[in-house]
């Protein structure tokens, strides 16, 4: 019994190779066309089309190769039992957090519009922020919000973080619920997304609630493209209200070459890369998992299904 | 007796404000033709030119602008035993430090690089780079070179610097000296300048120094333009030996219209912005450093004048 490695060519060699070095007594398979059907026990997996998971009767496990799993989830012959696991990788979280950061001050110290004077060829000096007009909020407080938000409470930023029960973060102010959403936004000047994606939180960044962001608020999407209605955001950039975004996730990946994200003076638009999960840490997670499940043993990164994440 | 602002228009009109805001019982005159020479017994500057302290016979304390007081030290008539202070705000070594992540940030996640692929409407993913390879080093590490250090270190960089003596910082590697300014380059992958202009570090930054750092290493520039030697940076970068730039200083300022660094595609310019201190504080400190001097007390941020700084 082993693995199938199951996921776009990209990260399928890179992570076979890093499950045969984690286990070298499991047999991995790169390729569903590869694996003898009835020895797959786990699918490492990114998403799962309709007609996949069927075709591997003694299948008991698949492991998410992120840290996000609406696309497996909603695969339409997912069993009702079948455990998923997500990838925590201490790493990751960092290296999103340092993108957030790095945006989140290009915009607060007008970085983007002091390049656009040097481009001109002028000479101009804007008095800095007080960080007081710096309030950040974060959408989600999972693992990777969290490394968010004590990111820029360790460096002297107001912060706030939105959850379903609140996280009790030293230095990072809690909101929960829909009166909570409203109450954030409402006090954030940067508005950071680091959810999951579920029916709940689709297109939850809408008109409706960007515009209870202050006036000159901008937003960073570092969960998923389909959090975010992109034609509002655009339009709430355009009269004003926002002062921009910079998106690293799309609903669809690569936009089209119509998508305005591309050309928008106030969008900086990212190839998915505010940072993936290492390769080493996504096979021994798995690698672990597996032998758990062999042991009946609790499952790491267990994934609650009906929350989504 | 009292204080003549003596600064350029644009700091002149706040400061003088915010001196009679913190000291309604001290006069203060804005600009040497308002003011009764006789009665001058303090000067608020960032440079003095020459003439401009012998008018002054009361004169017994020059307060800097600025945390940096190479424009004032320079000044030929400056009395032998003239006390001059500087500016300590911790509000500016924050934003100073916060302008240095911005930048440092920026270039470790290629976000330059993805601006530019937008622009093409290209969507190319690259690996983001292990902390491992973004060694961040202070040269000079007072307060606003210690509050860097401590920045970087916070969020997880490894991070070096070099002084004098040493300042044993939590997390951060002390170097000291020639051999410890070559030791330091040598494992340097993001530079930081936040040196005190002396006769010692004047040009510091050279061909010489500049090539000891790694293949691909990057440069901030937030002390001075003069600890610069900048044609020996740019063609270090033409060269593809440094990968790039962020220089908020400069020699000149603002810098000729034909000076390389307006239109360099790996020089990031901006208008020496990284953070100026309150102006509010720059006047409490005048206010008290007069007040001191009256009853013969010590005085704040007192400048070592043969060190300069």
């Amino acid at each position: 019994m082993g693995i199938l490695v199951h996921l776009p060519s990209f990260m399928a060699g890179p992570i076979t190779a890093a499950l045969r070095e984690a286990a070298p007594d499991i047999p991995v398979w790169n390729g569903r066309e590869n694996a003898p059907a009835h020895e797959v026990e786990a699918i490492m997996a990114w998403g799962l089309k309709p007609g996949v998971l069927p075709a591997f009767p003694n299948l008991r496990l698949v492991c998410a190769a992120a840290a996000g799993v609406d696309k497996l989830l909603a695969a339409p012959d997912l069993p009702a039992g079948m455990p998923v696991t997500r990838v925590v990788d201490p790493g990751q979280q960092t290296g999103i957090a340092h993108y957030v950061l790095a945006m989140a001050l290009r915009h607060a110290r007008r970085l983007g519009s002091y390049a656009e004077q040097q481009r001109r060829g002028e000479w101009k000096r804007h008095p800095a922020p007080d960080l007081s007009c710096c309030r950040v909020g974060v959408l989600g407080m999972g693992e990777i919000g969290s490394a968010v938000a004590r990111t820029f409470a360790a460096i002297g930023f107001p912060v706030a973080g939105w959850s379903r029960s609140g996280k009790g973060i030293p230095g990072v102010t809690d909101y929960t619920g829909d009166a909570g959403l409203s109450a954030m936004l409402a006090r954030t000047d940067i508005l950071v997304c680091t959810l999951p994606l579920t029916p709940q939180t689709q297109g939850l960044l809408n008109r409706q609630t960007l515009s209870q962001l202050p006036a000159g608020a901008f937003f960073i999407n570092v969960g998923r493209g389909e959090h975010l209605v992109e034609p509002d955001l655009v339009a709430l950039i355009d009269e004003g209200h926002l002062a921009g975004a910079a998106l690293d996730v799309f609903a669809k990946e690569p936009p089209e070459p119509g998508d305005p994200v591309w050309n928008h003076p106030r969008i900086e638009a990212t190839p998915h890369i505010a940072c993936d999960p290492s390769y080493e840490l996504v096979a021994r997670q798995c690698v672990e998992n597996v032998r758990r499940m062999r042991d009946g043993r609790e499952l790491m990164n267990l994934v609650d299904r009906a929350a989504g994440y």
